[in-house]
């Protein structure tokens, strides 16, 4: 019996690694495309790519994995295990259950459809044509809630959804969170609103920041953060992202645009922020699906830890901002430290998204939340979308889209099928508070530290902290582990509170 | 009967574009690899590899393809198959009985001892001690003489090598041309050598050439010669290379050294010479092992036409050299287009091959053909190669090697196991001499075509008859229908010398 444990776990490893590899290898040509890839290769590469995510999808619902999960869930060889295989066990099984209980042709149908939805919502966008699109968007709706009820749900449908990129959240707490944030973020947004001074920005898009120089500064920020260009590189990308093959190789890019100066900056520090996060998972874990973070959200609290609470506070700048002023002397001419930082800081509420500041941000992931969660529940037609959006938006941000394009049809996300990542993002932020309120507590004087530039030492808490336990942990784990607390938004609104009180002179 | 063809031949050109892939894929890791992926992501990276080479050897020699072969080698289902796919059915045969041939005991042997090896060689290299590498050096002739008795021979038993990297070639007939090389190159090389008059080449090493314009040069001639950057790109790396996924992807490298003018020039010509030969293969051939080039013989005749014939001739020059001093104003300044020209092709007996001009090159690769020759049909003992190597260097180039790292030591093949592949570089020197000699014939006037820089037309004429072919035709097949001839060395004698007489005044 022993030797019979011992080889098939040796078998289960081999399994497990395989499939890891064959992902590794379409990290690399992933980032590859994006980075450089000849045009006239991409055609060919696409068969490259569909060949190997077959591959690795064909072992990981295998009859050979099946085998090995009844094998290891067994009581008796569950125990011989250790911690990260036991946990190994169940991340390949949430994998199984969740590619198996979907008939192989519905999920092929709904590849073909998603992929013909990406392209129709781009036509939508450019012609600012909702009607175009919603056909699509009812069917991907439909098919999520045919696939809820074959992968099984408790309490709302909609937390599948979120279960998925967030293991443990649900409806009932994300309404809460969301109530709370509601109530003083909407009025803080309105108060800055009315303000008659607003923090100019113009210096960002009057001048022109030579993409080389910018390159240069990031390169210097992310190396003060501690991302290792031993184990990762910066490129630049039409949008930024963060590719992990393994803890030793974590890129990032970014894009450079001339005249919007802090874009590729604060998305060079994001990007660095989730790089950290993969560069520093233990090496236990290496080669294994739980070598990666352990949720969307808790990914988002690092990328957001640094290029907000960390990049955008005034100990950061007090820092670096004579330096950002040797690379771009005649741009910066005449700003002074505090003048930079509250225009890196500008409140303003916007149509899209992408470009909101951390005030605002969470009221637009508040805002898709609320139509996800009624489109998958029935409570709205997708018709109704454009509608319901312009109202929401008004109610929430007082801005009112003029079209469906800065509207309802501005995030690419709903063609894919993503429904339950938006949340994703205001989790991160709430996160990221939380782990904020307890690293000041950590250290003697935790603004000292940051005004010294001892980054690293930051960097090195989160990894001992966070960074190491990779998927070991769950993200509730995690956050119990590091703030002793479950999610709780208090701590988010109370550093925004804390923050524009001081930028904008607010009485709150 | 029909409908079992086109099934099987359906099963079978997946199983072809299967294999095709995996190579893609891992042509994609190693150039990752060489131009800049992270250190510490290596190690891991090489357990990629390892899987995915694993696995398309595994699909070449399994059973499942040993069925398709034996189906389509059939007299009936063969006559049925198109061109295309009858040569795909040769070639995968070829593989297929080369990998079987040799028990995977022995071959999984010989892969550990031939990576042993290579850094034993190193060490021995940098320490100047072949007796630290003979040992190995002697195994490894030992297995390839077995390999040759599994696998089989006709006369020769190092034909069976020389076929692999240039089908049909011959002890034989390489005897034939050495002999003939060695009767006209050795005096030639000798007078020159005896010249008081030498070419002064001292700028390309005293200047500082900036890499940034180095690549700006390269960038700009490799456009002119119709290199694709939509189907390929030039990087930078330890060693040049040239790598093809598929005909639109087919990347360069190069390694720019400040204080060498023209390696990194004349490597990106070369380099680009091969990157031509495959990014104008047929997309008749695309997805199947026929969409490469033909052999290292052919192969290695585009780049030395590119790189000596047309990059080192006057007329190139006489169009370029004014672009080359607007980008290198003061380090080209008082040097004059002839002084350029000759400077370019300065011939000096030299000790290493790699750095070996265009008139003492071939004399190196002959001395590793008659080593080679010898050791597979044990007629030399390893241990007597220091001495035989230096007798040889005496005899045909003038010169002397002081210590075994600047002689037997210097090159990296022999501890890799690759005998039969040097005797390609002289190949392909012979080759592109005819080529030469025809395509002088197809225009009006060759030499203003070249003055005028239209580099466009020979690229094209190359592309129709000899690049689209792919791996369809053989060497011996392409070279007689681009020149009607059989391999003929002494056009490639008859271009040196009256290229030489020219430039050092030679009475020949």
């Amino acid at each position: 019996m022993e030797r019979t444990f011992k080889a098939t776990l040796q078998s289960f490893k081999e399994l497990v690694h395989k499939i890891k590899y064959y992902n590794e290898a379409l990290a690399v040509l992933f980032w590859d495309l994006r980075t450089g890839a000849p045009k006239k290769g991409i055609a060919g590469r696409a068969k490259v790519i569909g060949m190997l995510s077959t591959e690795a999808f064909r072992l990981s619902t295998s009859i050979e994995m099946e085998d090995f999960l009844n094998y290891f869930e067994q009581k008796e060889s569950n125990e011989k295990l250790d911690k990260v295989y036991r946990a190994v066990v169940q991340e390949c099984r949430k994998e199984f259950d969740r590619s198996k209980k979907i008939p192989a042709e519905m999920y092929t149908e709904y590849v073909i459809l998603t992929s013909e939805a990406e392209s129709v919502w781009e036509e939508a966008k450019n012609t600012n044509n909702f009607s175009m699109f919603s056909p699509y968007l009812e069917k991907i709706v439909d098919y999520n809630c045919r696939f809820i009820e074959l992968w099984g749900y408790e309490g709302n449908k909609y937390n599948t959804l979120l279960d998925y990129y967030e293991p443990g959240m649900t409806v009932d707490k994300l309404d809460r969170i969301f109530e709370q944030l509601r109530e003083r973020i909407v009025p803080l947004v309105q108060q800055i609103k009315n303000l008659r001074y607003q923090p100019d920005d113009s210096m960002f898009f009057r001048n022109y920041f030579a993409p080389a120089k910018q390159e240069e500064f990031s390169l210097a920020i992310l190396d003060k953060m501690g991302y290792s260009f031993d184990a990762g590189r910066l490129d630049e990308s039409e949008h930024p992202f963060t590719i992990g093959m393994t803890p030793g190789d974590i890129r990032i890019t970014t894009h450079y645009y001339p005249h919007n100066f802090s874009s590729a900056l604060f998305s060079s520090i994001h990007e660095g922020g989730h790089a950290l996060y993969e560069q520093n998972i233990s090496c236990e874990l290496d080669d294994t699906p739980l070598s990666t973070g352990t949720s969307m959200g808790i990914h988002e609290s690092q990328s957001r830890f640094w290029e907000n609470i960390i990049g955008r506070s005034y100990n950061f700048w007090s820092c670096y901002y004579e330096d950002l002023q040797k690379i771009f002397p005649e741009e910066f001419m005449g700003v002074s430290l505090e003048e930079f930082h509250k225009a890196i800081n500008k409140v303003e509420p916007s149509l899209i998204r992408v470009e909101a500041d951390e005030v605002t941000y969470n009221l637009h992931v508040m805002i898709r939340y609320e139509i996800e969660k009624a489109l998958i529940n029935k409570e709205v037609q997708v018709a109704a979308l454009p509608r319901i959006w312009n109202e929401k938006m008004k109610e929430y941000l007082g801005v009112e889209p003029k079209d469906e394009k800065e509207g309802v049809l501005q995030d690419v996300h709903w063609s894919g099928g993503s429904f339950g990542y938006f949340p994703s993002y205001t989790l991160g932020n709430i996160y990221s508070a939380q782990i904020y309120n307890t690293i000041r507590k950590q250290f003697d004087d935790f603004d000292e530290l940051i005004k010294a530039g001892e980054l690293i030492k930051i960097k090195e808490w989160l990894g001992q902290n966070i960074h190491k336990h990779g998927k070991l942990l769950t993200p509730a784990e995690i956050l119990k582990s590091v703030t002793g607390e479950e999610i709780n938004p208090s701590y988010l609104i109370d550093y925004l509170e804390n923050k524009y009180k001081k930028i904008y002179n607010l009485n709150i």
